[in-house]
């Protein structure tokens, strides 16, 4: 299909279709992501673009084209570079870990993180994420291939997370939660059957303050979406607008042997212990993020028909 | 306030009001919970019971008044006696452990649990419910005391568990997020704010096959509602017919040693050993669930003025 959606503010919250830098605004407005799945994906298709408004996308607040309330679940440990280096066995895993992020942790692709000044561990996490555009609420087959029945499209995404948190509290939710956590956008690109395929080499980039921190491949990744959308749908429902996150690649800030692993989920260790190891063994990591860093993230497919786009975050502790 | 709300099918899905085993029809109808709490209490406040509808509660199916999409957030270990008996500290632990599950594992308080046959270690969890009647979407401040601003009122639910899943993949999302995995109801009771404090006050009775299996009360809770809302208001936002679900007391089938879970929760741990550990220590355990096993659950306040209604689900494994 090849659609760029973005979603903007601009006399109010607005959707357009993005080309070479120009949005052209669509003349409905959708309040949520799922109603424009239902009822913009036409208008935007059969878009004139002459007869459109037009705005340099410079001009406009780039906001998440997901839209809370919606589901946020998320593969962990799905690169086996980022497995090793959160003191996991690099291999595929014998079973595909799943959590989920609050809603309303979403945010715009160019708005600050704000972290509670309480943590100390901030880090980032680039992940492909996919949008769900119908509701998917019955077992799929074995060998389900075809991504784009149930999938919108794809959009950057960044599963920021505390990892002072996430790692002395065992359960996930937390940690990942805050608002503005959940950096989206700013691209959501709608894809047909054709180019669903491409899920699979699409090249994800995250700068810190210019500096490359993680590379990658979605090639790479342990869990497959297709495999993974089998195993949930068997499990759970989703909904129009919900995102599945397929987790990260290496590079990120954390960096635990085994041993601080194996401390830190010991649940007979007392918290004050935790904390203090997770201090002693990430404290002097430079690569934790500091107020005013700024995150850039890229995802593109290798043959550069595919680009989500620029994000760009600034931290702010608050 | 003290209104007793269901949500029942005859002859399509609807919404009415309990007393002493009738159900009064109410006119409109109402798509979700979130559509009934915006503009369905008036017409259960207002009802005029002569000219309503009227159904025995035995001659219709009951449905959960909580409707997905929706959050359901959860507080794990809350009661000391649970902690104990699952291999943990029995003391209030350092931090409120939050985790969720998905939207779709609702279901009616008399419909079946649908439990994958892979599933070993089948566990029940009564918990009570707390329904948020409006968007909570910025901190609250400490001492925060009056529930009722944000809470609609109180549900019975019960947080059906794969102890095999939720023990050897750490995070517990997709071992309590199987469809049926949370029956909720019958009522919803609509507090008000001279009611909320009996929050601090219910009964909780879960039985299996007749046997009381959990029995404690409300003021048991290691992290109370009024603190936990207050914390959570200062990561996530609530919308309107969302659920907290507040943890369940002792008496789960789950038997763990603290050995046997520290071994649980070793991320170096082969899975096999895992799931060899889980089987030995609780194999033989005969209060998991079975096949065609019926769970009662009650929720009332000590001086009878609240009862949450009988819920009753049947076992099945497919």
């Amino acid at each position: 299909m090849g659609i760029s959606i973005v979603r903007f503010q601009k006399d109010g919250e607005k959707w357009g279709v993005l080309e070479d830098g120009v949005i052209y605004e669509l003349k409905q407005q959708y309040e949520t992501l799922a109603h424009f799945l239902k009822e913009g994906v036409k208008e935007a298709e059969s878009l004139q673009k002459e007869a459109a408004v037009q705005h340099q996308q410079q001009e406009v607040e780039l906001l998440s084209p997901v839209t809370a309330p919606a589901q946020i679940v998320c593969q962990g440990a799905n690169y086996a570079a980022h497995r090793e280096e959160g003191g996991l066995d690099a291999k595929r895993p014998p079973f595909n870990m799943i959590f989920t992020k609050a809603a309303s942790s979403l945010s715009g692709p160019g708005q600050d993180i704000e972290s509670p000044k309480k943590v100390k561990l901030l880090d980032y996490e680039i992940e492909l994420g996919l949008v769900f555009k119908k509701e998917l609420n019955q077992p799929l087959e074995d060998g389900f291939k075809d991504l784009s029945e149930y999938i919108a499209g794809f959009i950057i995404t960044n599963d920021v997370s505390s990892r002072d948190i996430q790692f002395t509290e065992n359960q996930w939710y937390k940690g990942k939660s805050f608002r503005t956590f959940c950096p989206a956008g700013p691209v959501l690109y709608l894809i047909d059957q054709e180019e669903a395929e491409k899920v699979h080499d699409l090249e994800l980039t995250l700068k810190v303050n210019g500096e490359v921190r993680q590379q990658a491949n979605t090639t790479q990744l342990l869990y497959k979406p297709e495999e993974t959308l089998v195993e949930l749908s068997r499990m759970m429902n989703f909904y129009p607008g919900d995102l599945l996150m397929t987790g990260t690649p290496g590079g990120v800030a954390l960096k635990l042997s085994p041993e601080d692993m194996n401390l830190l989920l010991n649940p007979f260790e007392k918290l004050d212990k935790k904390v203090e190891t997770l201090n002693e063994s990430q404290g002097k990591n430079e690569h934790y993020l500091k107020e005013g860093d700024v995150i850039t993230s890229e995802i593109k497919s290798r043959d550069g028909t595919i680009d989500l786009g620029l994000q760009e975050n600034k931290v702010r502790f608050i």
